[in-house]
């Protein structure tokens, strides 16, 4: 049997609804942040290999880290799911796209989004406009115009689509999730993407969503810098 | 037939070498960056959905961008390569971990580094001392400590493995292939990760990756800011 050491406000909260998805028999373990320093305990950083959340352990040793690997492991046993699109399917390259850009390329501009935003608020205040106009240059010239492509890509590609890769949820917007929500919560999401507005709510009207947020307690998967 | 637009200097040449270790048939096609901002011309940014390298594009219309991707969509049409375990081989958890761990925690922690170093280089020489105390603190405390997990992690695997999925090449070297050679660029595959080292003499020792050196014409792929 598989163990989800899922940490509050953070992306394991995406193998959380995966595994209510799929209605999969599984333990889960929860973690909360240090209420100081917001980061995960070490009980859970030793576990991981890279210190990170999710983890995902079974009986026979198993312990796997790394969100999209996770997935992958956890949707090789359970094949007549049509959350991943096999080869062949004509929805597999918009899935292949979508499953690879959300942390390939959407989390890692949005966390560098953060950082910039947690080095300008830890200067003192009298350096501070020093390094907010070095931060905010990052961010006019490669974290905005990167996050706007793939915002408009994504808002493109939900015009025809019900879901990023076709007519059904599949992993590829299971994994984003966290990131939309992120994105939504910044304020990225407004009324010039109302195909990315109504994905977001057909995912919070999603049963599986549900289970998901009630066995995580929490009122948001999104972490807060 | 497959069109690989590959830019110098770029993640793209891991697509180039699986092409060429896949023995398939594709058109080549070449861009270099602009000799002074660097950046990639604005004809293939125009071809990729985000303005980014790698791109493939085919004769039924196909444009598909984004790394992995690129490389699951390819590997798809090779189901015999042993390039990507399948499910319930034993390898598939360190596949899938070392696959997805490339872009999602490696890489982005190595682009962040590079643009702290962009971020002090930039700044005036009578504010730099500010803005390098901020950028350092953010290696310190992030970007140092992830970086060495990582690479602790691949160091610790490739003793016992030849590879990094076991005894054979698979994809997710392939993938990782850019961000190791990085860091060797950047001095960080030292004495201490002997391992590490093998592996990137076995790399440099693959007929397919030479030819896909030669194909290249670059004497590395790797971008330096």
């Amino acid at each position: 049997l598989l163990t989800l050491h899922h940490l509050e406000y953070s992306q394991s909260f995406r193998i959380l609804w995966l595994l209510e998805e799929l209605e999969a028999d599984y333990n889960l373990r929860k973690y909360d942040r240090d209420p100081e320093t917001r980061l995960a305990p070490t009980e859970l950083k030793e576990l991981s290999p890279l210190g990170t959340a999710p983890v995902i352990t079974d009986d026979e040793g198993l312990v796997l880290a790394e969100s999209n690997a996770v997935i992958d492991h956890i949707l090789d046993s359970h094949p007549d799911s049509t959350l991943r699109p096999g080869a062949g399917d004509p929805t597999r390259p918009d899935y292949l796209f979508w499953f690879h850009a959300g942390n390939g390329s959407l989390m890692p501009m949005q966390f560098m989004n953060g950082i910039l935003t947690v080095m300008t608020a830890r200067t003192p205040a009298l350096l501070r406009p020093v390094v907010k106009k070095v931060t905010g240059k990052v961010r006019e010239m490669l974290v905005q115009p990167r996050l706007k492509a793939i915002f408009d890509q994504m808002e493109a590609d939900l015009g025809p689509n019900e879901w990023l890769a076709g007519d059904k949820l599949t992993a590829a917007d299971i994994t984003l999730s966290y990131s939309i929500f992120s994105a939504e919560a910044q304020g990225r999401i407004g009324a010039d993407r109302p195909n990315i507005r109504r994905w977001l709510q057909q995912v919070r009207d999603l049963p599986s969503f549900q289970r998901a947020t009630e066995k995580d307690g929490r009122e948001t998967m999104v972490f807060s810098f």
